[in-house]
């Protein structure tokens, strides 16, 4: 029986981090990280075009996640699943707000999915950016699944705040890169 | 950085799992193993009150799962989502189903929260079987988040079968034994 599961980031995802500029003091700059992170996911073949990191409130960087569910054969292991499950296990606890008294930020470089949508209020994320939007993600044949439509005011009513369409093109132009490659769409 | 990821079941499952008796040829005998997972996880105080089960179409045993979250300080780690991620590192494939092919098959000792309710297409299961209702959870103070009211109808839309209210007396024991115990709520 299988009762042991792990997962490791891609070997390159630690060392581009470390050279990557460390100024993560704009929505923008915290978007671009998760935009590049699924950049150079789908070209060092490791997964899927989706990139995600968690932030504190001092926009220090947490955890980065990429899609790694072709690579560990897991359909959980989304961007924004991976940075959660990683900045949970860096901070040692479930809950990343502690009770409400810490501010924690998600980038997503695409809108999340249908399940990652309900894992955000779990992980105790305070803020969720978003880049491309779930129209752009279907267009290039993913599937973002049944997700209430009203889905950003349902995070709001949380006390999660939403900001979309930070460098929309930039997170676009990764799909459509990806699309060209015809890469696998799961 | 957090690189790395794992989590082990709890060291009673295998010996549990092996010990019990292997004809999971009904609904019923296959939702009480999952009852009977979430029930031994409050007795040995490793997680919530949650389990699961996946089964395969000669209702084989592939893969058991109890929620996680509090033990392994990670709020992904819901029983269905365990169980998704077990029996797939057990086929060595992301998509259960592999294709259309195969009828996979998840027992949730609880309908699915958001969450997991998203994972549930992902993962390539073709058939749901519930037992305590979403109500029975928010009655003992769980929330099952923002999830479409009409969800098992959207899984239904996707060629997924939802099965509700087996065993759901038993599955409620459960729930309202770890709130008598003031359990951890979350």
């Amino acid at each position: 029986m299988q009762t042991h599961f792990e997962f490791e980031l891609p070997a390159w995802v630690e060392p581009f981090v470390a050279g990557y500029d460390p100024d993560f003091s704009t929505p923008d700059k915290r978007m671009a990280l998760a935009i590049a992170l699924s950049a150079e996911n789908i070209k060092k073949q490791t997964g899927g075009p989706f990139g995600a990191a968690i932030f504190d409130s001092n926009h220090q960087l947490i955890a980065p996640g990429v899609n790694l569910v072709p690579s560990k054969n897991c359909s959980i292991l989304h961007a924004e699943m991976v940075a959660i499950a990683l900045a949970q296990q860096a901070l040692g606890r479930y809950d990343l707000s502690d009770a409400g008294q810490e501010t924690y930020e998600l980038a997503a470089s695409t809108e999340p999915c249908a399940m990652c949508f309900g894992a955000v209020p779990w992980s105790g994320v305070k803020r969720l950016l978003c880049g491309a939007r779930d129209e752009d993600a279907r267009a290039v044949g993913f599937d973002e699944g049944a997700k209430l439509s009203e889905w950003p005011e349902a995070l709001q009513e949380r006390g999660i705040d939403v900001v979309r369409d930070i460098a929309r093109a930039d997170a676009v132009a990764v799909l459509n890169d990806y699309a060209k490659q015809q890469g696998t769409i799961y």
